[in-house]
């Protein structure tokens, strides 16, 4: 049997692809954290769900896996991307246990380019991703990861910025990126993209260190070409110019 | 007037979002460059189009904005997302000498992510983006970016692997990553994504380093966690595992 694991994007039914609506669509059960499954439901009122609370992923992936081997159709929904931050790893390293099980990966707009497109175009140009979540990853390693990209001027965006335990995780990345990236780095912040009270801002790298991310904010540092275009966040294309 | 600055996904009509569709529909014109303007016609057969052939991006775009200017509803489409490598960048600068051109963008599947899906999940943590065109960007600061990424373990995804006229970047590229990665690092590339003749293949880093991509192939290259799971490329979302 076949499990779909669907990025749903950011919120919005406008923001998923038509592909993930067909997939959900044919699904027995649908399966997910409970709020991104309430985004789902407003679609598909009548379908089955199996949904738990934040940090039960694994447990829930697995359970996803066992209903897909007694042979139903189940999708396991992201927010995004299935595979960015997701559960699609998650769901081929459980099912990589059960031989009739084929694992299927749909692609969604990630908080990288919804929040983006928000913003203006801050990824024009070479990127890194980072996750400032140290719940899976030892913080030494976030840490290099922040001073490499900045030393190689990428833009950047962040995920996890913050949390209720990690409050100053923002101002320590900021500090390190700081080490490379000028204070008037362009950078921006996307909240709650795509859903009730959407909002953003253009700020510095200084102002960005003193801001108050939660953990439904996507941050963007710019690479040395960023600028503000009529307060959008831009990262050129290139380095030879129009 | 708003100019649209649209991705598409990776080609297919189901890759992208109703958002896409939707602002498609709305426009009195469409401009883009020939290949993706062709997949927007089999949509949108009625419309007027403006397309223009590679490397006349900048030229392109004037056009659109001056479109935009006179007051039509123009939607310029790019392949993927519109941020990521795509015209979005390019709008907002070229639009910020015309006082009544607001530009908007909408963001689109990128191949990191229609790819990653096709491949399996490579990038399921932190990664970096880095394109090996040296058109716009200095090969030096390319190299620097392959370099720290790898350095700092990264997830990487390349664009524009190689071309006539650079058939040995990819090669290069990969001197460079294993510098700092494994040989047997979990590696991936995906072809004609979402479009006739799409195809993948899992390899080494060292198997990589030999292949012949073309200018329709998008690579991904693990992290020291990567994995090979049942001829997918998994790249686990996190340090301590399930």
């Amino acid at each position: 049997m076949k499990i779909y694991v669907v990025g749903i994007g950011a919120g919005s039914a406008d923001g998923m692809t038509f592909e993930a609506r067909n997939v959900l669509e044919k699904a027995d059960v649908i399966v997910g954290y409970t709020v991104y499954a309430e985004l789902v439901k407003k679609l598909f009122p009548e379908k089955e769900y199996f949904v738990s609370a934040m940090k039960q992923e694994a447990e829930r992936c697995r359970k996803a896996v066992e209903m897909a081997a007694d042979g139903r159709n189940v999708a396991v929904v992201c927010s995004g991307d299935a595979g960015v931050y997701g559960m699609a790893s998650l769901v081929y390293e459980i099912a990589a246990s059960y031989e009739n099980v084929e694992v299927s990966v749909v692609a969604g707009v990630s908080a990288m380019l919804s929040g983006g497109a928000l913003v203006g175009a801050p990824l024009g140009h070479d990127f890194a991703v980072i996750s400032l979540s140290d719940l899976l990853t030892p913080w030494e390693k976030i840490e290099k990861r922040l001073e490499c990209a900045s030393a190689a001027d990428f833009a950047i965006c962040l995920y996890n910025p913050s949390s209720k335990k990690r409050h100053d995780y923002l101002m320590r990345a900021c500090d390190i990126m700081l080490k490379h990236k000028n204070a008037d780095t362009v950078c921006a912040v996307a909240k709650n993209i795509g859903r009730d009270g959407e909002e953003y801002a253009i700020m510095s790298l200084a102002e960005l260190r003193n801001y108050s991310a939660d953990m439904f904010t996507t941050v963007f540092i710019g690479n040395s070409m960023t600028k503000n275009i009529g307060g959008k966040m831009v990262t050129p294309r290139g380095y030879k110019n129009v």
